[in-house]
C-alpha cells in the first residue's frame, strides 16, 4: 500500500468544507492542514482533530504536503494565490471566469514551469466535466451542435440581485433549463437557441412587512440583463419556508451533443448533472483532480494543465489493472 | 497546417464502412487504402476513389500509414489480427469481450512494446465512452452506485435467437431500458438491481404464412437466459413493415452514478447515447482515438493503451489553446 497523498487546503468557505468531507471519502489521502487568512484560532473546523494555520505558515509545510488544494474565488483570490502557490506546491483550483482562462492559465503556467510543479486549473464541472463532454462529445461526432444546459440551480449571482430589490427582505432564484428547449435539442433537430430560450428563472421571495408584492415582482420581471429577456416566475413566502425548503445549494445541468453521422443518421450524446449540493460537488472534483496532480508531479510534468491533460485513469485511486479489468 | 494523419482501415463490414465515413467528416485526416481478406476487386466502396487492397499488401504500406483502424470482430478477428498488426503499425480497435481484455491487452501490448507502436484497445462506446463514465464518476464520487442500463436498442445476439424459433421468417429484438428502475436510480434510492429488472425486451416478428404466433409467442417469452426472466413483447408484423421500420441499427444506454458527499447530500452523475447507427457511431469513436494514437506514438507511448490511458484533449483536432480558450 501506498503512503497517503498529503493534501493541504487553502480558504475555508464552502468550498473549503466540501474539500475537507471529500478528502475523508478518499481513503489514499490525508489532510495535512487547513490554511486560511483569517485568525486559526477562530476557524470553526467541524473536526477538531484538523491542523488549522495562518495562511503564512503555508510555506514552512512544502516537505509535508503533495498537493495544495485552492479553495478561494476566482474574482480576487485565484488570481493572486494560484501563482504564488504553485510557486511552493502542486495546486488544484476551480479558476471559473471562462473568459479570463487563457491569461490565468499563462501566469499559472509561468510560475509552475519555474518550480516544476504541476497546476491543475479551472477544475469543477462547468468549466471542467461539462468541459470534458463538450470535447470529447465534438471530437467524435464533428458534425452537429453542443448545447449547455444549467439548472435546476440555485445562482447566487441572480439570488444577490433580487435580494437588492426595494421591499424584498430575502430571497432565492433558481435558474431552470427549459423543457420545451431541451426537447428539441434531443429530438435532433439542432434548432438556434438564445441562453433566454433555453432557461427560466424561479425566484422565491420574502418580502418585507406591508410592502407591495406587485411591484417588487414588477421591478424584477423587467429588470435589464438579469431577467427581462427570461420566462420569469416569482413567488412570495415566509421566512420560514424560505430557511426550510430553500436552504440547500442545489445545481446541475446537461451537456448535449446532437450530430450527424454518415448518411444523416441522427446521434446524441448527453451528459447531465443533478447536485443537492453544488460546493460539495466541486470540491469532489477538485479533490479527483488533486490525485491526478500528484501522480503527474511524480513524472515531472511541470506547468499549468486544465482537465483536457489530464486521462482518466490520472484521477482513479485504482491501478490500471484494475481499471482494465473491472470497468472496461 | 499539419499534414493529414494517413489512416489505413482493416475490414469492411458495418464498421469498417462506418470508419470511412467517420474520417471523412474529419478534416485532419485522410484514408489511404481499405484492406480486406476478400477479392479486394470485389470490395464495393462505397466511394470508388478510395483503394482497395488485400490484407497481404499492409505490410508495405508502413510508411504511408500512421494509424490503422482495425475494423474485424471480437469473436475471432481481432484476438489474432491486433498483435499481428501492432508489430507494424499504430492501431486502434473496437475488441469488446469485456471478461477477455486484460489477456487481449497482454498480448496486444507485447506486440506493440517490441516494435515501438501505439496500439488503443477496446475503443467505442461499451467498453469506450461508458466504461470512462465509470470510472470518472466514481473517482469523483468514492461513496455510491454506478448503474448501467442498455438501449433502446437492436440486439445482434437476442435477434439472432427469434429467427432460430420455428415459424419465424424474420424478426428484430430491442432491449429496452425499464423507465420504472431507471427513475428508482434517478431518485438516489441506490436500489440493487438485476440486468432482468433494468430492461425489458421487445420482439417484432415477421411469421411464417400460416404458422400458430402464439406458439412462437409462448417459445421466445420462455427461451432460457434469452427471455425467460424479462418483461418481454412480441409482436406480429409483415415482411414490409419489417424492411421500412427495423432497418436500422439503434442503440444507446445510460450510465447514472448515484452517490452522496458531506452530509448526506445527493449526487447524480449521468452520461447516456442514443444512436441512430450503432456501427457509425463505433466507428466515429475509433477514428477520434486513431488521432490520439497517433499523437501517443508520436510522443513515444509505446504500448497497449486503454481509454482510460487518453487525455480529452489528444482525441480532440483543436489545440490546446483553443481548446482553452472556447471548451472552457
Amino acid at each position: 500500500m501506498e503512503s497517503p497523498i498529503r493534501i493541504g487546503i487553502l480558504g475555508y468557505g464552502n468550498l473549503g468544507k466540501g474539500t475537507v468531507k471529500a478528502v475523508k471519502q478518499s481513503s489514499d489521502m490525508e489532510i495535512v492542514a487547513v490554511f486560511t487568512r483569517r485568525d486559526p484560532e477562530h476557524l470553526q473546523l467541524e473536526d477538531p482533530a484538523i491542523k488549522a494555520l495562518h495562511i503564512d505558515e503555508a510555506k514552512n509545510y512544502q516537505d509535508q504536503i503533495d498537493v495544495m488544494i485552492l479553495c478561494g474565488g476566482s474574482a480576487t483570490d485565484l488570481p493572486k494565490q494560484t501563482p504564488q502557490f504553485a510557486q511552493l506546491f502542486n495546486t488544484v483550483d476551480s479558476y471559473d471566469t471562462h473568459a479570463k482562462i487563457p491569461e490565468y492559465f499563462a501566469s499559472v503556467d509561468k510560475a509552475a514551469k519555474a518550480s516544476g510543479k504541476t497546476a491543475i486549473i479551472s477544475v469543477g464541472w462547468d468549466p471542467g466535466l461539462f468541459s470534458i463532454n463538450r470535447v470529447i462529445s465534438e471530437a467524435i461526432i464533428p458534425h452537429g451542435e453542443t448545447y449547455t444546459f444549467w439548472g435546476k440551480g440555485l445562482s447566487q449571482g441572480h439570488s444577490d440581485a433580487v435580494r437588492r430589490v426595494e421591499g424584498v427582505e430575502a430571497g432565492v432564484q433558481y435558474t431552470i433549463p427549459s423543457e420545451k428547449a431541451m426537447d428539441r435539442v434531443r429530438s435532433g433537430e439542432k434548432p438556434v437557441l438564445e441562453t433566454a430560450e433555453k432557461h427560466r428563472r424561479v425566484c422565491y421571495i420574502v418580502p418585507e412587512e406591508g410592502y407591495d408584492v406587485s411591484k417588487i415582482e414588477n421591478i424584477i420581471k423587467t429588470m435589464p440583463n438579469y431577467f427581462d429577456e427570461y420566462e420569469t416566475e416569482v413567488h412570495f413566502i415566509t421566512e420560514e419556508v424560505l430557511k426550510e425548503e430553500h436552504s440547500k445549494s442545489p445545481h446541475g445541468g446537461f451537456v448535449i451533443r446532437s450530430g450527424n453521422t454518415g448518411d444523416n443518421n441522427n446521434q446524441l450524446i448527453e451528459f447531465s448533472l443533478k447536485l443537492d449540493s453544488n460546493p460539495e460537488f466541486t470540491s469532489s472534483v477538485l479533490v479527483a483532480y488533486a490525485r491526478a496532480a500528484h501522480r503527474l508531479a511524480k513524472e515531472g510534468a511541470a506547468g499549468a494543465k486544465t482537465v483536457y491533460d489530464v486521462a482518466p485513469s490520472y484521477i482513479s485511486p485504482l491501478s490500471n489493472a484494475d481499471l482494465r479489468k473491472g470497468y472496461l
